[in-house]
């Protein structure tokens, strides 16, 4: 468990401002995370990663000389959202484009799209290159489904290598493909790990036995077996790691990194023994293994597991791999770079205008405050139940972050009321404030249905039924394409498509009336969610089918009936 | 609890050798420990440091560029032998001295003092400083009776520092004992660690409470707490280390290393919560912090604890702590030194040669390979009891230590016997066997047993009741020379001496039968060790009432009984 705490919902801001304190020469914090406190004298392309925080030294201490320049840093076990990964990656462009690398999780894989969207919108070249390393995450046949877990390490560190010697876009990006193409990872798990300020552990595994291939949030693996010797687990992870070389390279003469990583209480004595019988089982199969790293790289708390990765270099990946890096948590070689400090322009991210908005506008606006405030209410009264539903399937967090996003939008909601803005604007910026506060895929999520409702209603216009029948309609299909799943699939959109339906109808035969439009509609969206206890999660996880899932609706689909329930109490 | 273990005896080995594989550009393996890879082309004083496993990177890990020389690896929690010791600083002298510098423990102390005096009888220039940072572990009247913990960091990387920029003998170890003078730690924990092997943890720590002082061996605090949030927790670490602030420091303006040390499951992520409130504490108090440290510096395996020091630096000590480092587990600054390797003499210690010896002495020599046959049975066989015995209130390896050390002097017995050695010889060379293999206290002091009593008995005359009468009564002497303890601290002296008494006693009366002398003089030994259950242990441990062994004999006097019974059948 967690011991050094204060209100966990301080935790993750109290931990980036004492790693950037300890790391001053190293780091700076940025807005929505840290990026290198030195700035490269020439242009160069800038390597942004990020995620959910708690696996240090992923991602802020893998920030600095010869690695990432910036990392987007979500709250514990959340990714980022696209807010912040947008503001990272603003602050340490160099003028040769970004490069997104990151793991590969739904929740992330969803926010820094959309902060990539925004940056090409902006005129940056932006890439990506998802993380895809966890052998036990999907068949290899679907390796692009697969996670990213302590393979990052080998991408990031490579396509960092290549950016300072100053490759340019589409070679750096081939680089980190062709890194991430040649990793392979097999991680083993003995218990699960207690997130700061939780009295249970968020998952588990049955004493004396090994899950084999579970994930660092606690993914189900593909099987559970009795606790083996460290010798054997060699040869387990050996052997399940040699039946994955990658196409085009032959192991007879190979050059091969390799990492051991400790999750978090598994510690460097056990690791070296493992490593020990893993560097054995290599060299008798005539491989070479050239700078090997055994530590922790990726960690979960004080979750006790292990991963071995394969990282099987060519040439020019060996040369970046060997390159010297200087961050918080990895450093290798001589560095004969200037450490010393250049002053940075402080925080050149822009606040935005208010524009200008028609008094019935913000007669909306000011009852949007109201709507606002009640979903904050209502979430507020169901968070543990949403932890609950959530923790049966999932991480447990969607009451916590729905918490953390509503309670910003309703900050945010009055700030911007108060300044006089019309009833689009006012959305736009709440959903925006829920996305940056909550983070994760609901956050994402939530941000863009806000969003996209106040660009359908605009500053001007009344709303009416009809439009906002419209918007709600334009809602569901945004989500439906920046979170990849459809009606059947377990998510909020269960609820949102039916709600959005009935709306629609109603609007049709109570034009005048929101009030009367959404009060009819409200029946048919608890029904939907109800029912999504009947179905089996198809998206947002690597492991589809969670069977204990079923019987519980999700908690997504709940939150979201519960919401448009509450919303119909002050139309 | 430790999940990859192969057998538990040879987990220590293994752990070195996958250490020094996956750091072989940085450290090789020598007999007794590791050292640096690279050998520095100008004569310098050489840092050794040293200590059980268990608590990476302590010391292998500190091993390198910029930092220890050398260091002597002992088993899991048990010190290194004096041979140990010797021989990593035999590997690893470089013409000016070497400086043993480790943390004050009373076997590891033990065995760096026996290694000390042979290496000065060799004519090297052998210094030490202890390191006793922790201010839990006794009044600031008896510093010199203080723990090491993470302050050891500070002393070896100073010492290590000098050594590098030439400075002679003299200075480093000034530097080494400034270092230590102006260094302080408190240390906390919330649980406690389970050996690799052990089913059941070594210590621990009640749910919910927190151990004020508790050593990185368990050692008990000062108090047990409630468990407090991280900020008060910070509140009261800066608050105690402020009442230490060393002589001759002030510290309006002063500057100020901080090291926050996590023991090994309070991961980084708490360490930096826990950094974040503490820099804020020093820094209101107009003290600078200069290059700190957040991290795992001093380990416990999965112990949950946490550590914080502050290092009172003047302008030479901020220099030296701040000068570049190159080592598995420590890496700072900017290098611009050669890492390339240069070829090194390999092993120069030489084999022992076996003196010539008498007939007699042959003869027996032959009759103490069966008495040595004896210890070793019957202390496997009483092995799993002394474990128990010890781990009331010591940390448990008593039994373990003893059944490594006799085996181990078994073997030797059998291949020096077979070599044609007197019965000193052999007693001396299985004695050594027995040291350096135990390793920890008891392995030292029985090795100075059995190497007394055969200096004494020699390889010409043949053994009499009163020879052997004198020698048993010499290694008492030596024992209490060693090991600083007195009949009565509850050790294996309040065995040892009553038999010694009673053996001389006994050869007065019987001279030409050391048979009978010996079986005389079983019952006043075990009666002694019995006895021992009545008193409080003195010695051997930084805090020195523990109560909770009132009513359990000692293991050391027990052993020491079961031994002396043992042999009695043999003669």
């Amino acid at each position: 468990m967690a011991y050094l705490v204060n209100d966990p919902n301080d935790f993750t801001d109290e931990l980036i401002d004492g790693f950037v304190a300890a790391n001053s020469g190293i780091v700076r914090r940025v807005p929505g995370g840290v990026a290198r406190a030195q700035k490269s004298a020439t242009p160069a392309v800038a390597i942004v990663t990020g995620g959910g925080s708690g696996h240090y030294p992923a991602f802020g201490g893998l920030v600095g000389h010869g690695l990432a320049d910036g990392a987007a840093m979500g709250n514990i076990f959340a990714s980022p959202s696209a807010q912040q990964v947008y503001s990272v990656a603003k602050a340490v462009t160099r003028g040769k484009g970004v490069l997104l690398t990151y793991g590969n999780y739904a929740g992330d894989v969803l926010n820094f799209n959309r902060a990539q969207e925004r940056l090409r919108d902006e005129g940056i070249d932006c890439r990506t290159v998802v993380v895809t390393d966890d052998i036990s995450s999907a068949s290899p046949t679907e390796r692009s489904k697969r996670r990213g877990i302590a393979g990052d390490l080998t991408v990031f560190k490579c396509a960092a290598a290549a950016a300072g010697l100053g490759y340019d876009m589409d070679a750096v990006e081939q680089v980190a493909k062709r890194a991430n193409d040649r990793t392979r990872s097999i991680g083993v798990a003995f218990s699960g790990c207690t997130l700061p300020g939780a009295d249970t552990p968020l998952f588990s595994v049955p004493e004396g036995k090994m899950a084999v291939g579970m994930g660092i949030h606690g993914e189900p693996g593909i099987s559970e077996v009795d606790m083996p010797t460290a010798d054997e687990l060699a040869t387990l992870m050996v052997d399940q790691l040699w039946a994955e070389i990658p196409d085009g390279v032959s192991p007879e003469g190979a050059k091969l990194v390799v990492l051991v990583n400790g999750l978090g209480s598994v510690k460097y004595e056990e690791l070296f023994v493992l490593y020990n019988r893993v560097s054995q089982l290599v060299e008798a199969r005539g491989v070479t293994i050239i700078e090997p790293e055994v530590g922790e790289l990726v960690t979960s708390f004080e979750m006790a597991g292990a991963s071995l990765t394969f990282f099987w270099v060519d040439d020019e990946l060996e040369s970046l791999w060997a390159a010297p890096a200087y961050t918080p948590a990895f450093r290798k070689g001589s560095l004969h770079t200037d450490l010393s400090l250049e002053s940075l322009d402080a925080d050149e991210l822009a606040g935005e205008q208010i524009p200008e908005a028609s008094a019935v506008s913000r007669e909306a606006a000011a009852k949007a405050v109201v709507v606002i405030e009640a979903i904050g209410a209502v979430i507020d009264a169901n968070a543990d139940e949403l932890g609950r539903l959530d923790s049966i399937a999932g991480d447990g967090d969607h009451g916590i972050g729905m918490q953390r996003g509503a309670q910003a939008a309703v900050v945010e909601a009055r700030r911007v009321a108060a300044a006089e803005a019309g009833v689009g604007t006012l959305l736009g910026l709440s959903g925006a404030a829920w996305a940056d506060r909550a983070g994760g895929t609901s956050g994402a999520l939530w941000g863009e249905i806000l969003t996209t409702i106040g660009a359908r209603l605009g500053d001007a216009e009344p709303p009416t039924a009809a439009a906002l029948a419209e918007a709600v309609t334009q809602s569901a299909a945004a989500v439906t394409r920046y979170g990849g799943a459809k009606v059947g699939d377990k998510t909020l959109l269960d609820a949102l498509v039916p709600f959005a339906e009935a709306l629609t109808l109603a609007a049709a035969s109570s034009p005048d009336s929101i009030r009367d439009a959404w009060a009819a509609s409200v029946a048919p969206a608890e029904a939907a969610a109800s029912a999504t206890a009947d179905l089996l999660p198809k998206v947002g996880r690597a492991r589809p089918h969670l069977e204990k899932s079923l019987g519980t609706p999700d908690p997504g689909a709940v939150s979201m009936a519960l919401i448009i329930s509450a919303v119909a109490n002050t139309l």
